[in-house]
């Protein structure tokens, strides 16, 4: 099950001034590329794994999917995000992606954001998303790239002066927990390999149908001057897979 | 074109020493990776892009390939290459890539190992291939990994008493030319990035069938201690794709 820092109630309030939780997917500066992944999602039955405050989930509605179910195991993300809708197609629901009970291909879209690096076990995730897909449906995800969480630490090495000198790479191919510091707390992810990703999507019958890691949005480098030290590493990776 | 540095009498003597070409594919510490990625080669048309000394073009004879070709643009490794090959299913061209002429669908499975971080235009490459292919045929190949190949100088960070600390990223999405150092000559290779392979894959129509960033074989890592650090950070990418 994913970590439920969200409800601390410190890293809560830290999360939730965030510019992607105030300003929602146009302060996310991956949305622009997952976006574009994304099939129609008009008259689609659409699943959102880890919805936290429900952006992905009206973003679907607006889209004119027919049916949105986000799901997340934080009790806070949830009540927030149902303060936020008011569209009776959404649907939330406080359950792991592992205990989702929908009948097979119950959904054409299975979309998750920034989730997935606080899942132990990936393959089975895949296998579940698989079984809960119809038949050439889509899934559509974001993770953190496995450069950015490889190390553990998430931090460039500095110069004297503190500016980056470059991304540190080390562990790379030791899988499995790491305790990261994010918005001033310990957050427990997960590192796994590209070919731990790719691997999962393709032994589940997955067939990949697009792969990216976005640099940032431009509009968002506009603003930020500082995000030009996002080109020199991948802090995203961004897939498209197929239920054949 | 491939850079040519192979037929600098120098170079070629370093190379000519290392253990990948003493010892053939049993000193290459990915090839028992690439080869758990190739279909069966048995009764097929296999062509092998860079072929070197030519050890992948005598293994898919081995394996009873129908035909073989193995093409490269250094006269000095394909002079190597026949004088210790004695079969007539094998035929070495010296040919660019993009430059091979067959008709379409002339291959069942297209093989490279370690070349394509010397190609420009991987596009073209992947366009070439699929022309190349027969239906259902296979494009199996190694590279250099974006991460081993970003930052450039290709070398660790070391610590005061000349110990790994991390493996530098650095230039992650500056695709293009890095001037790497090789058995102590400057080498011109070309970085891109994993959405720069895959989606040069997919754009041409290829589905992907595998990924493999190889840990380096169990057996030379036995006989090499040293070795233990790379497991720290990837050197190689493995693909396998299907022409559907």
């Amino acid at each position: 099950m994913k970590d439920n820092k969200y409800d601390d109630p410190a890293f809560f309030a830290q999360y939730s001034q965030m510019e992607r939780s105030t300003q929602g997917l146009a302060g996310a500066g991956e949305w622009y590329a997952l976006r574009r992944m994304l099939p129609d999602l008009a008259g689609n039955r659409v699943l959102d794994l880890g919805c936290g405050f429900g952006w992905h989930c009206r973003y679907a509605a607006e889209q004119g999917a027919a049916r949105v179910v986000g799901t997340d195991i934080s009790e806070k993300m949830l009540a927030r995000a149902r303060e936020m809708t008011n569209d009776p197609r959404i649907e939330y629901r406080r359950v792991a992606v592992e205990d989702i009970d929908d009948p097979d291909g119950a959904y054409d879209v299975v979309l998750s954001s920034l989730v997935f690096h606080y899942v132990a076990a990936f393959d089975e995730t895949c296998r579940a998303v698989y079984r809960l897909l119809s038949s050439g449906g889509d899934f559509v995800f974001s993770v953190e790239h496995p450069i950015f969480t490889a190390q553990g630490a998430q931090a460039w090495v500095l110069d004297a002066d503190g500016k980056p000198l470059y991304w540190p790479v080390d562990r790379y191919f030791d899988e499995g927990m790491r305790e990261a510091n994010f918005l001033g707390e310990t957050v427990t992810k997960y590192h796994r390999t590209l070919t731990g990703y790719l691997q999962a999507l393709l032994s589940a019958g997955f067939t990949l149908t697009a792969f990216t890691e976005p640099e940032p949005d431009p509009a968002l480098m506009a603003r930020h001057p500082e995000y030009a030290d996002e080109l020199r590493r991948p802090m995203f990776a961004l897939f498209a897979a197929r239920k054949p």
